[in-house]
Formats: C-alpha cells, structure tokens, sequence
C-alpha cells in the first residue's frame, strides 16, 4: 500500500553519527473530491547531507500514484503527484548528518564582485514582495547605514522589533506591504518583509522554507536569505529558532515559489498537517549576529 | 454673458482695508462634450470674513446656466451647474478681510472633552486615508510620545523630513499608503498621510482644500486639520507656505469630499486652469510649531 | 446594577398589536482591559415605529456608566460610553410596530431632480468602496443597460449570481475590490460592492447595518441603499432574508460608519455577542424584484 | 569611442536575404549622475534567425565600459555595464533572416503531457500578476469555457473589447488588478491582464517583451503567451501589431524580469530612446485566431 521514493531506502542505511544530525518528517492527509495533481515542495534539498530518506503514499485507489521528482532551483526539489479521488496520504522523512562536511552555497562563485544573472532575478519584485512600491520608506528608514552586512542586520532587528508574531493575522494573499503597515504577521510574512526592503536597497535576497528544529508550536518555518559578500547568508526577524539547525526545503522569488503543496486541476482539502523537525542532541544556540548560511 | 452669483456684487464694495485682507481667485475652463452636472467646490468657506466675492459663469449657449448652491460642512459651499455642450469658463473671486474679528471654529465647543458625532466621522477610516489598516506603523513610529499636540507635531514633522515633494510623482487613485510606501507625493498626498497617521493614533483629523498665497508654483493646496484640547489645529507638512495665510474652501475626510470640480453624467475635461491666491502687505512667517486655526 | 437608557422604559408600555411588529435585541460582553471609550450603534435608527425599547449597561465597577446619545446621520443613534476596567455588558431590546404607518425617507424631498448635497456625498468613494477605481469594469459590465432601477437591479443579481457568500472568506481590512476579484464575501461585502458599483456609474449609494429577521445563522446584517427616482431604495446581493423585514440601525458611506462597537482609547475584546431579530407572525416573501424602502 | 559587442561585427556580414528579415534596432541615451551598474535587455533572444548584431556603447570617460553577457531564460540575453559619470549612449541593432528555418520553442518537449518545473512555475502569481487574488472573478468569467485554445482566446478577446490602450494611463507600480479595474492600460498591462487571467485559470502564462515591427508609434512592446498543446503560443489583446514579425527580447514572470534597463546603485536617467522595427517587403496580417509561436 506504500510507494516508496525515492529507491533508496530508509531502513538499510544505518544511522548517522550522534550528534550531530537532523531527522525530520512531514505527514500530509488530503480529501480529494475530484483527482488533482498535487505538487508537493516538503523534501529537503539535494545536499551531501542526505543519510536517508523516504517518501510514502497512500491512497484508497489502485494503482497507487507514483510520484515524479522535478528539480527546482537551489537544489529544491519538487514532487508531483496525480491523486484519485479518496483520501490521500503522503509522508516524507529524511536523517540528515552533520553539516560541516560541506561547504555553503556561494562561496565557491563569489570571486570578482560581478552581478550574476541568479542576483539579479533576486533584485526584482515578487508577488509577495513588491520591492518597487517601498524604495522611499527603505531609503529613509536604512539608507543612511553602511550597505552591506550591517544594513541586512539592521533590517532584521527592525522588523523582529515592529512586527508582532501573531498566529492568524495575516491572509493568503497579503504582501509584505500589509506585514509593515498592519504590523502583524507569521514567519513567512517576516521573510516577506525582509524580502522586500533588502531588494528595494538594493541587496538580492531570496525566501527559503525549512524545517525549523525547535520551533513551537512545530510547522513549516520560512526565513530569508540575504547576498552579502559573496554569499547567501540566512536571516529570521522572528528568531524563533536557532538558524543554524533549519534545514532547507524550498527556495525561490517568496512564498508563491515555495508552498508545500499546490492543487492543480480537482479539487483537494487539506485535512491533516504534522510537521516534526528534531537535532540530535541540544538545539545550537543563535545569537542572532553570527554568519548562517543555510544548507 | 455672465451670470453673477451670489447676489452680493463685487464691484460696489468699497475695498477691504490695507494690509489685513486675502484676495483669491480661480478661473476654470471646461471642454463640455456632452452636457453635465458640475460641482465646484471653489468658493472660500462662509465666515463673516468674507468682503465681497463673485461668481461668473460663462458658456457658448444660451439661456446661460445658473449655479444652485449647496451647503457643505464647516461652512463649506458647493456650486452645481448643469453645463451645456461646448466651452464652459468659470471664475471666482473672493476678498476678505482680517481674519482677526473671528474665533474659530471648535473653541466654543471643547467644554467637556466628550467626542461628538463629528470627532467621531473623522476619526474612521475613508477612501485616501486607511487608517485601519495602518495601527501597526502609526503605533509602532508614534506611540510612545505622549498624546496630543506633540505627537502630531511629530507626524508632521516625519512626513516633512521622508516624503519628498514631487510634481507628478501620485496618481489620483493613491492612498496615503503610496505615499507612505514610495515616499513620495504632493500636497493632497502629504494630507492625506496625516490624517491617515492622525487617525490610526486615535486624534481625529480632516481634510481641507484652501487658497495659499505664497504657494509656488500657485494651485489650490491642501493641509490637514486635528482635533486637539478642543479644537481644530492646521498642519501642513510640505511647510510650503505659512499656514495663518490660508483661505479655507472645502472640508471633509479627504480629498474624495474636496474636489474642486467632480463632473457627473456627460463628458467635460478641463482645459484651463488658473488660481491667485495674495495677501494684503507681506507673508507671514511660519514658524511651524505655533498653533493655527484656519478660517 | 443596570442603568437604563434611554428614559421610557421596556416594561411600562403595553405590547404592540400582534402580527406587524418586530422585536429585535443584541446583547454585548466585553472584557475591558484599559478603560476605553466605547462607541455602540446597535440602537435602531429613530423613525415613528419605535414601539419601546431599553439599554442596560451591566459593569463590575462603580458607578455604572451613563452611555450618552449622539444623533448620527439619517436618524442613526450613536451610544457612547465610558467603559471601566473589568467585564461590561450591554443589552440592547426595541420593539417596533408595523411600519405602514409611516412614509419613507427621501420621497418628501424628490422633487425637481436636483442633486442634494446628501447624493453628492454617496456618490464619492469611501474606505471600503473605492469606486473612482473600477469605473472602468463597472461601465463595461453594466453601462449599456438603462440607467435607473434596472441598472441597480443588473449590479445586484450580477453580485448574487457571482460572489459567493462564504462565512470567514473576507477580512477586516477587505475593500470591494478584494471581493470582486476574488468572488469571496460576506454581507458586509456584498454591500460594499453593490455601492461601489453603482457610485461608479453616478448613483448614489450608502450602506445600512440592519437587523434582520429571518437571518440564519442570526447576525447583525448589512444592506445598501440606491438613489433611485427620488427615494432611497433598498438592495441586498446576498438574498439571504426579506428586504421589507429589516430594521435600519446605522447608515453611512459604508462599514466605517456603521461598526456596531469601536472601542476607543484603551483596551476592550469582544467576549460574546447574541443578536435577535424576529417579527410577529410570518416572515414576509421576497421577490427581489419590488420596490423595498428601509424604514 | 565604440566597444563593439558581441564579437561579430555588422558591417562585414552579407546582408539577409530580401522578403524575409527583420531589422531591429534600440538607441538609448543615459545622463549618469553617479556611476551605475545597468543591466540592459535590448538584444534579442538567442536562436538560429540571428544574421548579424551589433552593440555599442559610447560614453564621455576612458577606458569604455566593457558589457557582461548573462544568458537569461529562454534564450533571453542581459548586458550589465558599469557606467560612469556623463552621457552614456547605447546601441543595438540587429538583422534576423526568416522564422521558418527553425522550429519554435516548446514543439519538442510536449510529449507526454506531464508538467514541466518550468510550467508550474509560470502557473505562479507574480508581482505585477496577482493572479492568486483573482481566481474568483476568471472563473466566474471564463470558468464555463472549454478549456485549452479557446479559453485563452476568449480570455484575450474580452480584454481587448474591455480595456482601453490609453497612453499614460498606468503607473509603473500598477498590477493587472489595476488595469483590470479602471479598464485602461497600455501593452505591459494588456499582458499582464493576459497571464493573471491564464494562471488563474491554471494555464502558464508569461511575459514577452518584443520588438514589433509596424508598432505605430514605435517602442518596445509586450505581449505574453500561454502553454497549451504542449507549445507556448503567443497572443495581444491590443491587437496593434502581426504577431508573426514579433522579435523576442526577454522572457520572464512579467515586466520585472523584462525591463529595457535596470539601473542598479548610482543614480542614471533616461535622457532619449528610440527604437526601430521592420520587416523586409509587407508586414503580415493577423487574423488573431491563427496560432503563433513567438521566436
């Protein structure tokens, strides 16, 4: 009653070192009343950090769907899925070890100082983030700041102190605009914001989904992440949780690039959600001014 | 050809005396191309500084239109006109004298400190002023000065220092978010964003469309006006020109209730456009804390 | 422990004769924080058919509260009402008897065709309808049709066959755009966009919080009002209850005139709400096609 | 006083053959105030039709800049320049031969049916294509229509009847919604309305800015295209040109990924533009129902 996905398979593989890892799952249930394809954005992007991992399906029709893995920027990978009419069921797992082995993103390309074509998609507007429309009110408030790292931290410690963290204030279609005027959002409307006034002065900066080890109550996280110096450095003005434990799912334009599921075509209801994300051993400790770059 | 409205003629009255009065005058051409309803709102507010003042219409047919005039609020005046296909010139000229034989208005009615009916109307949210959907921000930058005078002398004074005044830089469907966001805008833009600001604090604020001498380049202007101790205080943050010298035309919750010409049914654009607005002897200096009542 | 308000009082009075009255009722707790200045407008509007009626203000503290009443625009009655730290609870009940005793607003003064400074106003755009920016739409979808009764009739089935009337879809910032663009709302919605529509085609349009017998689930309903022939007839896209059972409580440009409570100053939440509206014997049919005036 | 770029240099190439070439071409001037990165999008896209090309760039200092090619999508080419302070001039012009060597983009991966990472991502709302707040209004309007060709010919149909191309009549900072709403726009917002309504609908849609031979009055333009039968196909609901001599410049979500000139740091205006498009012999009819393929 189980497809498993990718081939290799979680139970074989032994267990990663002590630690130092990251295990974490995302279980799906969705009513589908009339078969959709579903494209789902909840494994964890391609690294050399992957020890194991797994993705299951169930649903009350035969032949189970199989899913297809289409990759998508950043080492993201998305699966899509055509569900029949049913209940459907979808479970994802992944044991991640250490990340010291690798090396971040970024790093590698930074030499020489030019703009490359992934910035400068990073500079426009997006849906959620509409850069353009808040120039005057970025350039007043941070325009006086050395650019660069500094400008990037200052614009995190502004919205963590002027935006409330309140579970249900925000909607589906509100931009980063409504987060700044309203002062009221949730995490993705903090990385919306952050979005937005880093690319309005001028700084790329993308949005991420994670896994977030720590977070309560447990869900989906969203941070974003800012080009400075060469690299992609990670950012969260709600400091929820320590940076360095997130693992990545998702990364694009904002949250339009990286919902954990869209239905197309049918229509299908989400009817359960259980995200868990752990670190072996103690959650590091974030002191907000460190470097994170995001695996 | 001129239809003189109201009955009081300009002509007759010996002159008002030297260096106290305000001359203003506007003259209005439209391209009627199919006949209309046109409100004007261009005649100074009803005050007993009113010396003399004149009204003429001016069209291509005949019988010429006669203008109904309708009271507004705060002694605001609206003249109607059903214009008939072809060229429509509109003139007004007003002369008033001192404004110092006057108390204004809301002084005779602070007693008490209880919120009326019309402290609460300007309190709301209205078309150009979202007041509702800004607390956030308002809170957040305001807040924590202590209410009254000071804290809208603050708003003033931020408006003044992050928007910049920009001919041509809003259209006529922005709110004061746009302004906010762009930091940018015009006189009824600047309005607009006190007001907004104002309101989102809890301080009722209206909205009044006036003749400016001094005003460079001359146009009808627009300031803002809040309610405080019992009364309602003048503040214009383009600082453009001083406030004592301003000539009072039409008041309401933002611009949608001032416009100085709305054409309903038929089609009519206007084609000309020229405002005067001077004071008798030298400008007054504005040192942009006193308290204004305008008249 | 009650204060009443306003001086005749409920139980003195004999009932009203039986089937053609209403008896409508709405009975408010919030829990007070800060003390907060509290603007109700749950009392219907003044009109002939007020049969009896009572406010009772219910507080923990000493001494009771005495809400005063300010006369809002087209016999609106706003109570205000000083609340203290703790819980407060309002009741409101009327009875009304049957309202064919009585002429409606707006025939008396129909004559001649002229605009009144009233029409003007509900022709301008407001917070939640901003008419001035979907003329465009409003004119291609309805402007070939005659002006008039059936051109309001067109916007009002248009809004019923194409918005669906879904508990929870809108939220408070929603202007009738978000509605007509997203085919989502509520009866406060509804409203707002058939004003938006009709302003839009220069006919004057207001918004009317109503008590509505018939209602399921029973809430404070919401209602507008077109210009139409010399008289203020009523619309309801929602066709959820009978236009000729309503009973009128606020009016105005729209939802910001008419909030059943708006706290003011300090800090008040909403505990419960219970509202009630039902007329004696049978409800009325609607077949949205009569001439309603809203008493 | 020329950088010449790309390497092939127009004047020692062999002219295209007659009757069947386009010739395009792109004068820019820029007064840069502090030195600016700009990134330019003016060349066309990449394919086999590309007969010569030619890039030139003057400025008033020494040493001249050098341009930067970065491969953008779908063969979408940007030139990043460092400018310095003065007067920079830049030039393109390019000769295309016929379409008809070369098979459109699109034909080969059509097999299968499956959606490609790609078309999901252009199934998402973008800045200036919000098409996840319109979802009620297309379906409403468009939702009964078979899907496929003709729902994205009535889609193009209806908006070249409802909206008016009125030069000026949009702001840089206006979205689909606004063109949708005030019914005016000019070609970015025709496209833009395009792909809301297509995404809404759940049909891929993007952006093409374009040189259009017989524009008239000649500038760039915009028009998008839309997947359907495995190929994307191109439409323009203004209608003002033959799709088929259409030249591709870029490609992305919408107008923010397809700007003419991005100026990045410093500060550079737009002092002059001009720009050419022509066909060799008579410009093509368009009978807007035959399918085209944009090249």
């Amino acid at each position: 009653m189980t497809s498993q996905h990718p081939a290799n398979e979680w139970a074989r593989i032994p267990p990663a070192p002590a630690d130092s890892g990251r295990v974490v799952s995302c279980d799906l249930v969705f009513g589908v009343d009339e078969p959709a394809d579903i494209a789902f954005q909840i494994a964890v992007a391609r690294s050399g950090r992957i020890h194991a991992e797994r993705l299951d399906v169930t649903t009350d029709a035969r032949p189970l769907p199989r899913p297809t893995e289409l990759a998508g920027p950043h080492g993201g990978r998305l699966h899509l899925l055509r569900a029949p009419r049913g209940t459907l069921s979808v479970s994802y797992r992944a044991e991640l070890v250490s990340p010291e082995a690798e090396q971040p993103e970024g790093r590698a390309n930074s030499a020489g100082g030019q703009l490359t074509m992934e910035q400068l998609t990073f500079l426009r507007p997006s849906r959620y983030c509409p850069s353009d429309h808040v120039v005057g009110l970025a350039v007043a408030e941070f325009g006086r700041l050395p650019a660069g790292r500094a400008r990037v931290e200052a614009i995190t410690d502004w919205i963590h102190h002027r935006v409330a963290y309140v579970v249900g204030s925000s909607a589906v279609h509100d931009s980063a605009e409504d987060t700044l005027l309203t002062g009221q959002g949730v995490c993705r409307d903090f990385a919306h914001l952050g979005i937005t006034l880093c690319r309005a002065l001028e700084v790329p900066a993308r949005f991420a989904a994670v896994y977030a080890p720590g977070l309560d109550p447990m869900d989906f996280h969203a941070v974003f992440e800012a080009w400075i110096d060469g690299g992609w450095r990670t950012y969260d003005a709600t400091r929820k949780v320590p940076r360095s434990s997130l693992v990545r799912i998702a990364t694009g334009r904002d949250a339009a690039d990286a919902a954990f599921a869209d239905v197309l075509g049918g229509f299908a209801n989400l009817q359960a959600i259980e995200v868990t994300a752990t670190v072996t051993g103690n959650l590091p400790v974030d002191d907000h001014s460190a470097d994170v770059h995001l695996y």
